[in-house]
Order: structure tokens, then C-alpha cells, then sequence
């Protein structure tokens, strides 16, 4: 662009773009002679390229500041993180929708409140997750979106009287436009703290998917097995399986929501233009894209290896009268029971179940039913069951198999996936 | 819909949507019976309804639960919300241009480290909050439309066996399309926090105009003067004027942006669907988007009302050599010196001036320049006044007033202003 | 302390203290005309008292100022607050002792990554929240001792050149001494950040105890069954128990950690000596105690009241080969193994157990046993139960029923209880 | 104390110190063979015990585990660290003492909202930093005696069968006495979340300090200069000198009070007794050790360093009628007026001088407060300069020159300090 617009002669231009590519050979092969007395890295690059090509090197920086360069350089990172975390989430999500493939039909208790709600479907159970990491994925890209306007150009912070064509630089580096002031160019953050709170939300998302992992890997639910891969045994007790990734996931996600928040705890209150404070975004933003990239690859290895115990998660959804609902909807469809009275007369049936010392609504005989309610039928309580009771919700979203098959056929769609 | 598909009968319908228009009524009129033993307003309703109507009212609660109810209610105030977030955000940015037209060429000082590096023009500086303000309106409506889903029809989180026509709903309450999963859709809070999020980032850019009103109105910068309106005097200094509402901003994007990190805190490692946890996600919304309403008021008016002590600027504007750089691009320009060795030689001409006692560049005897550098003329030394010096930033972007000028005219267009 | 030093006549001050004296009487009788546009409650005082006794009244604020009454104002009643939340810790603490000594031999499994590890006792564990409450309150009687210096006297923020007796009031209000800095006590507000901090760090103590009353009262756990008052149900599950109190506990919890850190957001670079910022201080605080003294009372009355079920813990101790390292310690203490071969050899029989499909040690036969260590013997199966096993830890502070009643002996005394 | 108890044999128990020592010389010269796949620092160092020593070396984890192993070793590590905050806090606060000495009678403008409200003395200011240090450092101390038990003989969780002696060990290791619980021994890390609340506590008070070097340094201040060491210039500015070390200390401290939250916001809810969320905890400890050193070590730097311009300060102190109050204080004590009534005169005063453009009180006419109030004489309108204010501020704790002196006198005792 320099000598594009007269700032630089031709033969300027190209002596230090020949020094330049020199010069990134050398990084690469590591010889070249890094000194911290000459503070950053553009400075170091700066007086080895004088070095190497004379006075040419010192008009390296016409036009340009420090400041403006480290808010370029710091966008061109945060996209390119931003497209890894997208890229990374995309794998997670496969490995999840793989797995509701397998398991679109196993039942396993709904839980509200941990208690045992209603009986839904493993697959249903999953796609949830999908969802909530697509919606993290349009996130990701909204904020990669957000960012990509070129601050260089924006100089000190006043901008430049070269005649500077930030178009062309902006399109070079991929951004769709340049900034349009150039002390917001300099100043502003935000696009660092939109970005951590993508991650922040997302891992939201992926801490209660670990926090499920514990639960259902522990002895009392045994929904589960971690690999061996992807868990921590003992010398003394080798079938033990810590699901050490899955905490070590809950913990990182603190930090990465903590990065986020202190980001904003910084820029707060700070007067334009730049200050030395603003130093602490990189640390505070590599360390949140590092940390999220671990967990993703950490949930993906850990739900793509996972086991599930089908036989135990179905029988814990027998628990807790998790058909009740089914009865009161029963009474609402066939008997044309306002639904109100269908819930009162429900709960009178499992108050006699619990009293009766009946763990399952289907096991309670006729009889009972009737002294409740005369109207119900043996086929009202066949549908009592856990099968019948996620098979019957098939409203749009809902958890029965066909449903979940559904919406897996969409996800290989959108993910681009091959499940046969 | 209810009625639609069959699930109650036509006369039902019409029995519910007259007693439902008339509860409505009582509710205005503040007639309506409330009682803290009906939990909530879903079931204080629906006793009211079942008074009014009988078993029709029973019949209300067909095919829905409270959980999808509460999460479809949520998402259409939050929904709101960030549409009047986004009303009165226009209207502070519409402030800010009109003082931006005022002041597109009063020169001030544009600080670094809060010391001063270069002349601006005031105008350029409020239009650089205009810019983060334009990005944090399109964050919210980035919110606004990834939440624009209806969790309606999830019932519990299963789903529900009822053939309930969840598109119709999700039209008539004004969503895309209804949420493809019933666990997510009861479980997820990613909208509020996402929300919330915007909150806290557009807070951190009121944070930053708000201490810098802080410091402009301090007596030792003295750049302006709050209006007796926008300020608070004491009975034994009547001509104080604290900017307490500048220093309440600051308070209260502290407390947004902890309650947006408090959402998280709290949604971490919930497992699926629904715990009682989330219940605190209203108040810590509710409370930000109060505050945030606050907030951008308060700015628009202070900013509104606010007079500018243009002289005490510009005399502000000429301190530290600010034009320094100035004098390097001359040199670089006119000279065809290495940027950096321009640089070098201004050093060297600002050491000698603070050596001779004088405090700007342009006032520096011609000899004393040409004892460091004979080339340099004084036509160079007549471009170091702080007019020249923010004329000459015509790039893209820049101070220049004529810059300024014509970002105001796209603002103008943008937000439907007219100035002049 | 004006008429002691003279500063006001007798008369003055005996006619302030009757004219106070009335106006106390009518806050307490709901009489007292507040009044908006006088902003706070001092000037609201100042007026009454002047409406009432005339000129005196005007001489109330003599050598003091608002900044010194709210600083002062501020202290007493976060120390009152401390002094509360010590005394709700308590009531808690003991909750826990009684339970703790009725359980003092019940088994049940002590968990690492929430995979049984051990056997423990129920007491052993329910007492280990006894000493971090303990712990709770001497952080807040350290706060407490702390924050007890009296800013009265501060004045605005320099001082006064009135003879007032800083040590006279500084003890007529209970503190320790007058504060020596004005500055520092009109600006300073460490003192409420480290009460918020003290209940922050308790509340993450409730919260662990919070989660597990829900795991333990999930169906998959089958502990404990929460009593009707402290859970909640619904009207077709009436046998559900919803652990909603458990939940919420955690949720304020959240909100009392974020009102800490938020305060200290709001501190952050704020100049003295005093800015409106501080405003936000007294919402955060008494928010936070609310949630604090809330917490806690639920905990109380949770704890009080819930129902551990002995054999469904015994049960669940008994997975996972939980007394392997009794058998590893055995191997030490008998055979004279060093401890890291005891550990191999007890991993291998633990392996074989697991091949023969034997869930514990102690059934494995006595053959099995020793083809992998000969020596040992039927005596060490023995001590292989969970019973055995608890009983064994008798090391200071061990899980041994015989340390458990000590320690709950301890807490008796320490705590004033009668358990006979 | 295993050979003591008799666990180990005297043989074994020497071979072992001899081991260990051999090992330690080892590390210290750099040649111990680490190995990555030992998983930690306990287990290379058993693994070499035995390569040197054989089987004693395989005794050397009796009656002990990790668990307990890593949250003595914790604990020691913050203890030290403790140490090390609270010496160089010290540190800093001798450096405050020293320039409140050497400014007990500079006068500058005391502050309240950024604006000038009374004038105060430099050493006042200075002196109530080093109050707020004083707290910070009891703080330490307190939270260092809280942590001060030792946790070792907890074993896993469970305590252990071997009769070891844990006050022994305790003793050693310069604890108070061992933890009463070992499940609490091994699960808690409040004693990590109170030496962070610490720390951001402090920092808190170390960011409002280098807030105010960054205001005093601005040139529209101007009230010191920063030497060269704590200050960055550049090469087109010279004379510049960047206050970034107390910019990076604003930075800092977000990073250590956010540190101290997400701790809280990991072990949020985590159930008993260990998981490896809890691994986390010591990067956020070191960091926030590392970060708060680094600014109490910057910040004493710069404030030794700092050069104060008192005629600019002192200046700076006539703005404002910052001298009503000392008119006000003098109708009170000279006229017998009501507090009330003499605050209302002074701001007809005040406004009357704004009317006629005079900018201090003791420069107008005695004829223009005459005409307010007949009875003020020449003599008050002498009390009314910055001098006699601050020298009038004699209560305790007050601003005035005498009163600096004595608490200097008492912090140099305090401090064991030498100065004149």
C-alpha cells in the first residue's frame, strides 16, 4: 500500500519486502536475534530489517503507530481463535449427535431439580446440547462478524496525514472495512470481551454437560463408563474411573468466565485513548481461547468414547411415578377431563401407589385406579409404562424416538455428517 | 390454537378468551384478587378464570407447564427490554452527533496515559463513543434475534402427547420459529446471559464517557461544565457542581456487569432440565436492564446539556510538544527522511525546546531547529500549531475537522437526524 | 459530647436531646413527616428538630458532616449485621452437632471426584461443615474487630477545628478507638468488603453442603428425604420432594459473591476521599446480609429437619471395593510390606474381583486372596466390612465413630448444647 | 515421627532422611531426574528414594496420601507467601511514611467527586494510604494465624489406622495444631480464598493510589512528576514520561480481585471431599501472589521515586472557595451563629465572589461579606487562606500540619523506622 500511494518509492517497497521475507525465514528456522531492550516485536523486526537492507528499514513504520498495529495484530488473533473455537464446537457437536444416533430410543429419567420428572429419550437428552452449542457456534460467528473492521490506519490515535489508503490494507488483511474513527480504533475492547463471553457462555454450556458426566459416571447413578482414556484410576483401586476431565472442565469454564469479567472490570472507567492497562487483554484472551480449546477437545474425547448403561438409566426412569402425567393427559384426551381435575385425580393415584408401597404406576392394580377414578381403563394404565410414555411425545421438540430421529437426520444435514 | 387443533372445544375457547379479557380488565383496574398461596400469576390466574368460567378454566392449562410458560415469558420480556435498551441508546447517540456538529473543530488534547499526545478535535472524540455505541446496537440485536425462539410446547421438558401446534404459537407471539428441542428449551438461559452480557460491555463504554465527564469537569481540566440539572452543589458551596450522576453510572455498570457474571455463576454445572437456581435469573435482569436505563438516561441528558470550554482545550491541546509528530511527518515528507530518523531529530528538537524553557513546538526559534536539522524551514514551523497539526490528519478516519464533518453527515442519515 | 467539650451550651444540648427523643417516638409511631426533596434522613432529622426547638435544632450538625455520619452510620450497622450472621452460624453449628451426634456411627461412602473412596460416618462428615463454619466465624468476628474504629470526627474529610472529643464518641457508639486518619475515614470502605468476603466465603460452605442435600435427596442417591416444609411438591407428584431450598441456597450464593467482588469493581481507581460511587456500597451490603441470614436460616432448618436413610448409605459405602486401602494398611501393619507394594498387591486382588464380578472385598474367598500374597488371612478379610473399616481411622481427626463423639463432646461445650 | 511412633524402624527412617537429603542436593543442583509420567513431585521423589535406598523407600507414603500431602504443602506455600505480601507492604508503607514526612505541610486540594472541596496536607493524604495498608497487613496476619493447622495425618480423607502422631507433625512444620476433621482437611480451601480476598483488598486500596499518580501526573494536574525509572518515555517525546507502572497496577489488581472470585466460583457447590476442580486453586493463588507483589514493589518504586510540584498542589488548594467551611466554622465559634444558618451565609458569600470573578474567599472585599453578615471582621477574612485552613484542622485525625507530625512520630515507631 505504501508504494502503492507514492509514501514509499518502488525500489523502498521492495527492498523491505525482500528484507521482510527474509527476516520471517529466519523466525522460522529461530535464528533470528530476538533483544528485549528494544521493547516488542515490531521494533525487533524493525532494526533487523535496517540492519539487513539500510534506510529503507527505517521507513518501515511510515504512517503507522505501535498503536494502531498491536489493536490490527490483537483483531487478526481473535478471529482467527473465534474460527478455531467455531471449528472445534462443530467436532463436539458430531460427536454428540453420533451418540443421539445411538440413542435415540434409551430412556433415562428427566430430571427437574434432580429429582426424577418424566421419562425421556438419551437422544433428546443430548440434542439439547446440540442446540445450545449451535446457538454458541452463531455467537462465535456474530462476534468473528463484530470485529472485522481494520483498525490500522488509526496511527497514534488521530489518524495520519499520509495519504494512507486503509481500504486496500483493510481488504488485504481480510477485514470488510476500516474503522471509521481512529481513536475508537485504538481504544476500543470490546470486540476482546464480546469474543470471552462467547467462550464464557459456551462454557457455561459445557459445564453442565460435565457436571452430568460426574453425576451419571458416580456409583449411585452408574447411567455411564468414561474410557480409560479419558479418566484417572489408582494404583489401589484400578477400576476406578475419576472423571478428572470432566471436573477439570467445570473449573476451567470459572476461569474463562472470570477472564471474561475481569476484562471489563479493566477497560471500566478508563479515559480514551489507550492506556497501559489495556496490556492485560492478551494474557486474560489467550489464556480463555486456550482453556476453551481444552475443554472442548476434552468433552469431545470424553462423550465420543463414553459407554452408556442403557438397562440402569432406563429403570431409573421407572422411578418417582415418572408417568404421572401420562395418566392426568390420558384423563384430559379420553375422558374429556378439564385438565386441572386430571392432575388432582393423578396425584390421589400415586398418593395410593405410595402408600400401597408401589414403586411404578403401571404395576398399581385396576382396582385402586377405579376407586379413584371408575373410568380408567387397562389400556389407560398400559400407556403407563416409560416406552409408552416417550413414544407419546411426539409434539414438535419433543422427546419420543421419532422425533429424535428427526432431528438427528437435521443435525448430520447441517454438520455435514455421514451416519448411515 | 387450542381451539384450532381441536385439543378444546370452540365453546371452551371462547369461554377462556372472554374470561381471560376480563381478568385482563380486573388486573388494570387493579381489581384483581392476588393471593401469595397461588405461587404464582400462571395459577392465580387460572383460579380466577376457573371462579369466573368453571371447568373451562380448568382446561387452561392443556398441553403447557409452568416451566415452558415461565421460559417462553422470560425470553418476551428480555425480548422488550433489549428493544427499549436499543430506543434509548439511538437517543444518546443522537446526542452525541449534535454535540459532535457543535464541535466537529474545537481542538482538544488527545491523551495517552493520560498525558497528551496529539491534537484532536472534540467532535472526533464523541463520535468515537458513537461507534461503540453503533456496535454495542448491533449486539443487541444480535441478542434479540438468536433468543427469538419459542420455548412454548415443551410442556415439563419433554414435550407433551397433546397435538398442540407449536408454529401458530410461536407467529402470534412474534418468534422466528419454535425451539427444535423441549429440554433446551425449559433448560437454557443463554439468552439472559447473552443479554445481559451486551448490557455489561455498552455499560463499560458509558463507564468510560462517564470518567472522562469526571475529569473534564474537575476543576484542574476545567473543559466543562455540567448543567445545574446534571449536577449536584452543596448549601455552603453553591457553585460546585459534583457530577454525581457521571460517578452513579460508574457504580452501576459495576454492578451490570457483575450480575451478568453472576448468571453464569449460577447456571454453572446445573444439570438438565430445570433446578430452582434459575428463579434468581429474573431479578439479576430485571435489576441490570433498570440499571442500564438508568444509565444511558442520565448520560444523554448530562451529555446533552454539558458546555464545552472550548479555550481551555485548545490552550490544553498545546501542551507536551504535542505536535511533535507533526514535525517527524514533515520531515519524512518534504525531506524524504526515514521515518525513524525523523523521529530521532524531533526528539532531539523536543529535548532542546524543554531545555530552553518553551513550551511549544511552533515557538522553538528557527535556529535552534536548524542546529539539529538545517533543512527545516519555517513553513514547516507554521504546521505546528495544534489547527494545522489536526487539519493536516485527513486519513480515512481521522481528526480532521473536515473529517469529523462528514462522519457526522452519515451518523445524521443513519440515526434520522436532522442537524442545521 | 458538643456541650461536655463546650462547643454547644447545656441548654442547647439538653433541648437536641429532648427534641431527639420525640422524633424517635414518631419514626417508631410511623408519624414522622419524611420528606423526599430534603434527600436523607440526617437533613430529614435537622428539619423536624429545627420545626420543633427552634434554633438549636440548627446546631445539631456542629463539627461534623455528612461524610462522617454515613461512614459511621455504615459501620455500626455492618457490625450489627456481623454480629447477626455469627449468631445465625451458630444456630447452624449446632443444627449440625445434634445431627452429627446422632449419626456419629452411621456409614456411608466418602467420596473423591464423587467415586466412593472410603467408607466414613455420616457424623464425621456432617461435622467437617462444623469446622468450616467455625472457621466462618472467627473470619467474621475478625471482621467485625476489624472495621470497629469510629470515623466520627472525620468530618467532611479534614477534619474540624472544633474541640470536638473523638475518643468520647468513638465509645459512647462501642468502638475501639477513633479512626487516626480523616481521609481515610470518610473514603475507605475496606471494611464492608471484607464482610461481604467473610459471608461470600461461608455461602461457598452452604453451597457445598446445599449440594449435597440435593444429590443425597436425588432418588439415584436415596440418603435422605428432605422434610414436607423444607421441600415442595406438586399437586400430581404429591411424593415428590423438591429440594428448592437446597437450590436457592446455592443461587444466593452467587449473588452474595458477585455483590462482593462488585464492591470491589466499584472501589477500583476511585481517587479519594469521596465519590458518589460509594453510594452503591449499602445496597450491595444489605443485600448481601439478607441473602446471607437467609441462607443460613434455610440451611438450619433444612438440616434440622431432614431424615437420613442409615441403610441406603451403608449400602452405597460398601461400592467400589471401598476398604481396599484397609487391606493395603493391613498388609503394612502385618506383613511388614513397604506401603507401595501393599498398594500393588491390593490393586491386583482388587482386579480379581472385579474379573470374578464380586462387588466386595471382603467376599472375595480367601484362595483368591492368596495366589496373589500367601500370607494373607481370614482375619484380615475380616476387616475388610465398612464397619470394620470406620472403626480402624482412629488417627486425631479420623472418621473412627470413637473420634466422632469426642469431637461432637467438643463442639457441646464450645457451643453451650445440651446433648445429653 | 514414623520411627518415633514406631511405623518405621529406626534403619529405615534413617536410610530415608539420608535419601531425602541426598535427593534434595540433588534438585538443587539441578540433576534430579524428573519424569512427566511420575504424574507429580511426590511420586519422582519416591521413585528415586527407592532407586537410592531400596525397599525402605517404598515406606516412605505410610499413613499418608496425596490429598493430604498437597494441601499441607498449600498450605505452607501461603503462609510463606503471606509473609512475603506483608513484608513488602512494609516496605511500602515506610517509602509513604518518608514523603509524608518530607510534605507533612504541603498543601494541596482535598478532593471529593474530583472536586476541590477543603484544603488538605500531602502528608495528611499520604498518611491515610498508609492506614488503609496497616488494615490490609492485619488482614494478612489474620488470614495467615486462620490457616495456620496443619492437615497432614488426614490421609485420603478418612484419617488413617497407623498410629501416627499429628501434633508431631504439626509442630515440625510450624503449625498451630493439626485439623480436628480430616474429611475438612482435605476438602476446604477457604483459607486460599481468604488470602485472596486479601490480596484484592489491598489491591483495591494499591488502584485508588495509582489512580491518583496517574490524575497527579497529567500535565492538566501536574501535581508530581514520575522519575525516569518508573516511567516510560518515548522516542519522539522525550520529555514524556508514561505513568504505565501504575497503569499496569490498576491492571493487575482486576486480575488478583478476579482471581480471588473465580476460586469462590470453583468450589461453589462442589460436593465433599476432594475433586480436581480443586487443582486450579494453585495457579490462581501463585498468580495472584506473583501479580500483588509486583504491584506493592512498583508502587513503592514510584512513590519514592515521585517528585511533588507542592506550588502547583498548593495552588491547585485555592480553587473552588475551598476555604467556605472555615468561614462557616468561624461564624459558629466567633458569632454564636447556628451550624444551619452559618453554612447559608458562606454560600451567599461564595456566590456573591462568583458574581464578582474573584476566585478566592480571603480575597473579597470585607465591604461584600460585610454586606451578608455586618459582624465578620478582618480577622476571619485572615483565617480564610489555605494556610490557616489546614492549620486549623487540629482534631484528631485532622489534616493539620501539627497533627501529620504526631502520626508520622507514631509510624516511624510502629514501622521501626529512622527518619530526619
Amino acid at each position: 500500500m505504501l508504494t502503492a500511494t507514492g509514501i514509499l518509492t518502488q525500489a523502498d517497497g521492495e527492498a523491505i519486502q525482500a528484507g521482510l521475507d527474509a527476516i520471517e525465514t529466519e523466525i522460522e528456522a529461530g535464528t533470528f536475534p530476538f533483544s528485549v531492550e528494544l521493547e516488542d516485536i515490531h521494533l525487533n523486526i524493525e532494526a533487523r530489517l535496517t540492519e539487513r537492507i539500510g534506510d529503507a528499514g527505517m521507513r518501515l513504520h511510515t504512517g503507522r503507530s505501535r498503536n494502531d498495529q498491536v489493536a490490527t495484530d490483537f483483531r487478526l488473533w481473535v478471529r482467527g481463535a473465534l474460527s478455531q473455537a467455531h471449528e472445534a464446537l462443530s467436532g463436539l457437536m458430531r460427536v454428540l449427535v453420533v451418540q443421539a444416533n445411538c440413542h435415540g430410543d434409551a430412556i433415562m429419567p428427566g430430571f427437574t431439580h434432580l429429582q426424577t420428572a418424566q421419562p425421556i429419550t438419551l437422544g433428546h437428552h443430548l440434542l439439547a446440547y446440540v442446540e445450545m452449542f449451535e446457538r454458541d457456534r452463531i455467537r462465535l460467528v456474530a462476534a468473528s462478524s463484530h470485529l472485522n473492521e481494520s483498525p490500522l490506519g488509526s496511527a497514534a490515535l488521530a489518524g495520519t496525514p499520509f495519504p494512507i489508503d486503509r481500504e486496500k490494507t483493510a481488504q488485504s488483511l481480510g477485514f470488510d472495512r476500516p474503522m471509521a474513527n481512529s481513536i475508537d480504533g485504538v481504544a476500543s475492547r470490546d470486540f476482546a470481551m464480546e469474543a470471552l463471553n462467547c467462550l464464557a457462555i459456551s462454557g457455561v454450556h459445557l459445564s453442565r454437560l460435565a457436571e452430568e458426566v460426574v453425576l451419571w459416571t458416580s456409583p449411585q447413578f452408574g447411567f455411564a463408563q468414561l474410557s480409560d482414556a479419558w479418566s484417572t484410576g489408582s494404583s489401589i483401586m484400578p477400576q476406578k474411573r475419576n472423571p478428572d476431565a470432566a471436573e477439570l472442565i467445570r473449573a476451567k469454564v470459572a476461569r474463562i468466565a472470570s477472564n471474561a469479567h475481569c476484562l471489563m472490570m479493566i477497560v471500566k472507567a478508563l479515559p480514551l485513548a489507550y492506556a497501559k492497562d489495556l496490556q492485560e487483554d492478551k494474557a486474560l484472551t489467550f489464556e480463555a481461547f486456550e482453556a476453551y480449546l481444552l475443554c472442548v477437545g476434552a468433552m469431545a474425547g470424553m462423550m465420543g468414547t463414553i459407554v452408556f448403561n442403557r438397562p440402569a438409566m432406563r429403570k431409573a426412569a421407572t422411578f418417582g411415578y415418572s408417568t404421572a402425567t401420562d395418566l392426568a393427559d390420558w384423563l384430559v384426551q379420553n375422558l374429556n377431563m378439564p385438565f386441572r381435575e386430571a392432575h388432582h385425580v393423578t396425584g390421589a393415584v400415586v398418593k395410593a401407589a405410595e402408600a400401597a408401597g408401589i414403586g411404578e404406576l403401571r404395576e398399581v392394580p385396576l382396582t385402586t385406579f377405579q376407586a379413584i377414578e371408575p373410568r380408567i381403563t387397562m389400556e389407560a394404565i398400559a400407556l403407563l409404562s416409560v416406552e409408552a410414555s416417550v413414544a407419546s411425545r411426539t409434539s414438535y421438540g419433543g422427546t419420543a424416538p421419532v422425533r429424535v430421529k428427526e432431528q438427528v437426520a437435521r443435525w448430520c444435514q447441517s454438520l455435514t455428517m455421514n451416519t448411515k
